[in-house]
């Protein structure tokens, strides 16, 4: 890191997220805050397991995470519900899941995920097909703009956030495969019990509108 | 990694590249060529230093990097330029660059950095306006899609690809904050001189699409 020398009417704080929420609902949610109160955001995005290691480092004042459990001299305060669907375009559903969303058709069409820790998919492939990650093909791409868009031009199927799929849910671009499946995924903000004012002010401002922006428009 | 027992008649490539490649043109130059030759793709996005190690151990088959040199036994094969152009909203520019994008200005303005190891932007404030980012407060987003997205809301200015920002260009949504600037990445294509039958059609399907997709429709 950098030693900052420039003028100081800039506060900086380092905070650890997941890449979905830094692709999607994060920063609209922050972006009024970090201006009014001239605030530097240094983001770190991590394997959800390594936040408590970072914030014991000192690594980052503060994490977005799906762990509820507070570090000792912390608080974990629950910001909202992410929700995903399972969904591919009309094109590539016709192509693999003519005959609906079945075992044997699952284990030829191409998923996709987001990379070898991604465990939204393998634990709802296993828990609803009984199948593990070995029985099916899947491209593995960590970018979450662009695993989104692998999937919109008809790459392969997958789990999407709410927040990335509004409109072509709507227009019929895409199609969810499981309407009855409902993955929420709760999010926390972790955070110092002792913080500076403009963490309390990044603090009081995600509680308040972190929610709103988690999945778009959809309701 | 997975043993795969699925279907064998997807072939796996193991792929490095840059995480701006694989955000813009990439998947929409190579979808066709994964569709029709049955070619699965396992993504790892890497550090450009990392390319020839990530090659040397196996990890990858092949590899997207600015690295020129090959390493032995592979070829590198310039797959085209990467325009990238400094800029911000025309709020942005109202507020922080009324004067214009002056020595002075740009120790207050905000800059927006993928990550510590991004050099590009260091390079061109250092090598224009001699500051170092020690001199200028600058939030870091190592996500390619919300880095875009965080200059397109306004919260501060940097170096964006051509092919995330055509239309906002054109259309006043963005400003081209040093209209003469041209900052062109080349990339090469790293792979074996021996390799499978997926890979050399691959290679050869990149060889031809890849500089039509790399910078969207501007010329």
């Amino acid at each position: 890191m950098y030693t900052e020398l420039f003028t100081p009417s800039f506060y900086t704080v380092n905070i650890a997220t997941n890449a979905d929420s830094l692709a999607t609902w994060l920063l609209p949610s922050i972006k009024p805050c970090l201006t009014q109160h001239k605030i530097i955001a240094h983001f770190h995005v991590d394997d959800q397991s390594e936040t408590h290691l970072l914030m014991q480092t000192g690594l980052v004042n503060a994490s977005i995470s799906a762990e509820p459990r507070a570090m000792q001299g912390c608080i974990a305060q629950p910001l909202g519900e992410m929700r995903y669907r399972l969904v591919a375009n009309p094109e590539f559903v016709n192509t693999w899941f003519s005959q609906g969303l079945t075992r044997e058709a699952l284990t030829h069409a191409p998923a996709i995920i987001y990379n070898n820790k991604d465990q939204l998919h393998s634990n709802l492939l296993l828990q609803h097909f009984g199948l593990s990650p070995a029985c099916y093909p899947h491209h593995v791409i960590p970018s979450s703009s662009a695993f989104a868009e692998a999937i919109f031009m008809g790459l392969g199927f997958g789990l999407v956030p709410d927040h990335q799929i509004e409109q072509r849910l709507k227009t019929g671009q895409l199609i969810d495969l499981m309407p009855k499946l409902n993955i929420e995924i709760t999010l926390y903000w972790h955070h110092w019990k002792q913080q500076a004012l403009a963490l309390d002010q990044l603090t009081q401002h995600l509680l308040q509108h972190a929610s709103e922006n988690m999945n778009g428009a959809i309701k």
